[in-house]
Formats: C-alpha cells, structure tokens, sequence
C-alpha cells in the first residue's frame, strides 16, 4: 500500500475540468456567505458545510468510483474513516448502486454511524482509533477485492476535491487568496492545482490544528513525516501523517501553513453559529479561526475562507455553547465564605435573585479547608443576562461585604 | 394608531414585484436545501436564516424605508421589537444612510441589542416585556416625528416579505405547497399574496406555536383576537395579536394553519442543525416541525418550507443541545440505592467506568426518605457513547444487583 508510484504532474487542470462535469448535476454548487470581519478586505465563506454528506468529501469519492471501471466497480468499495469520508464514499456508492464498506473505529459517535449506514453503506466498526479500523479495511480489500478509497492519497480524490478551487474562482472572480483547511490535504491539494492554473499570482493558505500540524511539520523537515498523535476538538482533520502526493503538491503550490489551537477553533465555531447562522465542526472553522485572530493579513484583498464540513458532533456543540455562555457573561461560578448559620445562605441568595439572576448550581461546605471554624464556603453556578449584569450582581454583593472569587 | 383603513386589496402583485426591484442587490436570493425526509415527496427548504441580518425582515423593512419620501426619511425611523425586527431596521435605515431608533425590553439578551447597534441603530431598553417597549415607540415617535416602522401590519412591509414567495417560484418552478412560520402574519401574507397570483391552485400552509396561536385564533372566531399571553420558545413568532392587514389577507389566501408544540419546535431545530447544518431560530424551525411530526400530508407533492430566521439565543440553543444529548442516550441521570459504607460508591463507578462511560455529576445522599438505615441513595449524571451503550452500562448494573432509575 505505501508505494505510490504517482507523481503530482500526472494530475492535470484537465483532470479537475473533467471532474466537474463527472459532479455536474451530483455534488452541489454551495453558496458564499459575504462577511465584515475584516477590515479593509473582502471575506467570502464557501459553505462546503452544506454540501451533499456534510462535507466536501462526497466530490472526491463520487469522481473515484466514477473512474473505476466495470469490473472494479461490481466488487463494490471499501474506505476506512472515523467521519465525513465515510458518508462521502457511502452516498457516491449509492448513486451508482454499488456496495460499500465502511469500517469504523468503535469510538465513533452514533450520529456519524447512522449517517453512513443512511447513505448505504455497510458499516463496521473495529478497534479503538482510525488505525485499527485502517488496518481492518486493507484485510477486507484483499479478502474480497473492494476497491479501497483512500481518503485524500489519490489523483481522482485529489482532482473531485479540486472542483471546490474551480468554483471559487468562478463563482467570485477575482479572488486574491484562499484559506483551506488541512487534514491529510486532499482539498487544499486539489484547489491549489485549480486556482493557480486559473490565476497564477493567487495566494493558497493551509490551516491545520496546532495538535495535529502534520503537514506543517512534514514541509519543515521536507517529506512527509508522521505525529505520534494528533489529538484535536477537529476531529475532521486528525491526521498523523500526509499524503505522498498531497506533501508533492502542497509543498510546490501552497504559500503558507498556519496553525490554530484549540481554544481558536471552537471560538471559530461558536462565531459561525451566532454571526452566520451554519454549523461547522472544528476542521470545518479553522479557516475561520486563522481569520478572526488575525493570522492572515492581506489589506485591501478578496478572500474566500473554505469552511469544509459540518458533521459536528452533539457533545463539541455542547461544549461550544458552554463557551459562548461563559464569553457572555451568561454562565458563571461563583465562590465565596459565609457564616454557617441559619440565614446567611438566604442572605446572598436574596441579593442575587433581587438582581433579576438564576443559580442553577449550588453546594455548601462546612468542611472547605479555606473557611475558618463557623464558616463555610459555598460555590454558585448563576445564569445571568450578560456581562453587566454579573458585573451589577458582583457589585451588590461586595456591597453587602461578601468577597467572591469567580 | 388603532385605524388602518387599508384594504388587502391594495396590495398588488405589482407592488411585489417592485419590492423585488428595490431589493435587488440588497437582499440576498437566499439558497435552497433538498430534503428527502418526506416518503415520496419533494421538500425543498428556503433558508431566510441565512438571509442578512439573520431574518426575512430586512426585505420589508428596506422596502418600507425606500418608500418614504425624502421629508419622511430626514426624520428618521423607529420601531420596537425584541430581535429580528429591529435588526433589519437598523440595517435598513444604515443602507439610506438615515438615524434609527430601535426600542427594546430590557430583557432583550445582550446577542440581539449588539447585534441591532452593529447594524447601526441607536438603542433604547425599556419595560420588561415588548408591550412596553412598544408604548415607549410610539412616545418618542410622537415627540421627534420619527416614521413608525411596523413589524408586520403595513403594504410596504408585506410587500417586501412577498419577495420570498417570488424567489420561491422562480427558484422551484411547480412548487405546489408552500410552508410558512406565522407571528404577526406579514411574511406569510406577502407570500401568499404572491405565490397564489403566479399559480392559484398552490396551497399556503401556516403555522404557529400553539403557545402562541393567535392568528388560528382570530380565525376561528372571525376578526383579529388577541391572546393573554404569547411564551414560547420560538420568541420570534410570539405575537400576541396578529396584524389586521395580515388577518384579512391570511383569511382569504391561507389553507390552514397547523400549530405545533415547545418540544416539537425544539427537535426541529436540533433537526435543523444535525442533518441540514443550519441554525435557525425556533420560530424560524416550526415549518420543519410541523413537516417531521406529520402534520402536514402531501403525497407526491413538490413542498417548500421556508425556514425563516437563525438568530436563536445561545441559551436556548443549550437546551437544544441538551435534548440532543438525552436523545441519543448521551447524557443521563441515574438514581439507586447502595449501602451506605466505604467500598459500596466505588463497587458501583467501577462498574461505569470499565464500560467507558464518564461520570459527570454525582450526589451521594445518606438522608433520603427513601433509604432505610444504612443504606444511602446515589444520583450521578453520566455521559455514555449511544442509546446501547446506556443500556449495556443499565444491564450490567443490574447483573450486579444495583436497581437503577433513569
């Protein structure tokens, strides 16, 4: 499995040209969202989000089973994948009424196994990471002669992913960069090759998480080169190491990598969900993330921002939320000592519901070793309306003497 | 202000589709989302919640501006609302480049009262509920003679709504039924106005929280009525008396109002952003609800359900993602009893713990009314992967004699 033969240049222009008509009609034109966020340029959003499957993944699937011919094609396929390219290869199977094999790692969240399984495909699941579950799919391509899809290692992947770059470049003329975030760099391999045909002073911009940076890491020491784990709330671009050929082209066509971490990423989700009304998963916002911390700087220039996918798991959107409360001023712990009597406790809790608040948590411990013999120290999670208003609620209590720690 | 002599049928097809013209170029053709949910027919979902300002009320309120005469548009405009309203005002009047003044409750969250001053206009809270902000409108109307811009009970305001049902039958040519949130009644008077002069036999369907089901109300008894109360989640439709403009047209064009419940709206807008990746508000998710309860039954039909905002408060997107969580069987809260003596809590954690799930909550009570003498009851919340797992976890539990509530 490891030698690929393959050099970039054997993938063309042609190629990605080709597979968007093999897409015509398949994958989905996604719209643009214009956005302020920066000052003195123009930001377009392309919402792979909202493409077919969640995800770009289903343009490069859907152009590799097209390029497999007849007899290939009736052994079915096989993928392994923890997420978007499980659905991408289920639904291209689908379409051409072909069986598909996905094996995923038991771990995988529910929502992502029934979506596969929704898609058509048969799913597996094995071991605990994407790497047993790897290992299990290449056994069950030599046991039965699936075609294996590998997810972004492969020039018919490479050029399906590379209509995304085609129509950026139609759809807003013009554009002088573009971010795209990096995983194993199917996508930002594709779009570079598109784009820099198109307009060959474009400037591509990878963004990968800061804890799985494999391809940043892969150029520094100048062929690919493997994490020993690539833990991230990104899920979606969790690769330990690069394609051969997505590092060939990556390292010739793309200007720049940056890298985002984690506190970045979910902040980029949780603007997506407020600002622009679409839900992202973590690999999904990087782009987003480089963009509103002010990583990529191009005055005055036309910027479209790739947001890849949406597939985001119920528990990260929870945790996400839990931020934007807390950044609002809307969820918060308080702390602070009182005197362990009857009464004191109705005290502080009367000043914060006078103030209009909800506490939602409370507990009450005689035994805090910081609260002297006769006190106790009580811990407070309040709901409150904003910023001001906790600040106003902190203000009332400090007036009444009580010292909070929140 | 009570006086509206307009009759509905000064409200001309013309008119729309001049609305049309004048917000060519500001508002957004908002994009469409296939959706298969339906056995056997087509439903296509038209996303005015990626409508800018996160709303379909900016058509009207931009149309409405661009017809005031310059005397008119010199002094300024005003109105009251708790969120969408005042957001495609503020961006509207920004656009003519006149002064607007937006009246909120000062209850209104923090999202909605920076998003209205972002879009540029000034902001005044008053009272605790929109009635009061309302009264205060008018006064400051009166005193600066400032043109009152009404959420929904006005010719040019349900004009410029009408340019949705426009884009719909040109984007979905043969759409045979359209489906439309309900609150004051002006996006779906406009709609229908439109749709059913391109083609009359196209059936409107309304709906409405059945909290706040004021226009089924009106109705049903025959001339405008208002309710007591209008509390729902889906706060962008809580109107407690619908428009008299809107009831005359909506009694004349509109099929049937359906209405559907909290919970209902809360699954569709978990649904929303699940399969579709959307975020929409609850008022702007009670289409789907009533299309995945059921509730509305058009075998073969090309239907279109028009999700009609996306500027949900991140609490009560919380409480949706909490739903999400219990359904799945992610999130849950067991109870049991256990003897109450050192080694028993963890006899039952390590149960939990050796199949994977994490505890997140636990509250050990020795004083229950329903542990006898030395025995304690425990409650813990704990995460678990699925639905299955939950219930492997419950059935080992048992097998080691722990009778479990959940």
């Amino acid at each position: 499995m490891k030698v690929i033969k393959l050099n970039f240049n054997e993938i063309t222009f042609e190629d990605i040209k080709r597979a968007g008509d093999v897409l015509s009609g398949v994958s989905k034109k996604t719209d643009f969202i214009y956005s302020n966020i920066c000052d003195g340029c123009d930001v377009y959003l392309k919402l792979e989000n909202l493409q077919r499957t969640g995800s770009f993944k289903i343009r490069g699937a859907y152009n590799k089973i097209y390029n497999l011919n007849a007899e290939e094609r009736v052994k079915g396929v096989i993928a392994s994948s923890a997420g978007n390219h499980a659905q991408g290869v289920a639904l291209a199977a689908s379409i051409f009424g072909i069986r598909s094999i996905v094996v995923m790692p038991e771990t995988a969240p529910l929502s992502k196994i029934s979506a596969a399984k929704n898609y058509g495909a048969e799913v597996i699941l094995y071991g605990n990471v994407y790497d047993d579950a790897y290992a299990r799919a290449v056994d069950i391509k030599q046991k039965t002669g699936a075609q294996f899809i590998h997810p972004f290692d492969d020039p018919h992947i490479i050029s399906g992913q590379g209509t995304v770059g085609l129509e950026i470049m139609a759809q807003i003329p013009g554009t002088d960069v573009i971010i795209v975030p990096i995983g194993g760099g199917g996508l930002i391999s594709g779009i570079a090759l598109a784009a820099k045909k198109i307009k060959p002073g474009i400037k591509i911009i990878g963004v990968e998480s800061a804890a799985a940076a494999s391809m940043k890491k892969s150029l520094q020491i100048g062929r690919p080169t493997s994490l020993k784990s690539a833990a991230t709330i990104a899920d979606g671009i969790a690769v330990k190491t690069p394609g051969e050929l997505t590092y060939q082209i990556t390292s010739r066509y793309v200007d720049e990598i940056i890298t985002v971490d984690e506190d970045e990423i979910i902040m980029a989700v949780l603007f997506l969900l407020e600002k622009f009304k679409v839900v992202s998963e973590g690999a999904g916002a990087v782009s987003m993330a480089a963009l509103i911390n002010g990583k990529v700087d191009f005055p005055g220039k036309k910027i479209v921002a790739v947001i890849s996918g949406g597939n985001i798991d119920i528990s990260v959107l929870g945790r996400v939320v839990d931020k934007g409360l807390a950044k609002a001023g809307r969820k918060t712990e308080l702390s602070t000592i009182i005197l362990d009597k009857p009464g004191s406790l109705q005290d502080i809790i009367k000043i914060i519901s006078d103030q209009g608040a909800n506490i939602v948590e409370i507990y009450y411990n005689r035994i805090s070793l910081e609260a002297e013999l006769g006190y106790a120290r009580v811990n407070m999670v309040i709901e409150t309306q904003n910023s001001e208003h906790l600040e106003q609620i902190i203000k009332k209590l400090h007036e009444k003497c009580f010292k909070i720690q929140y």
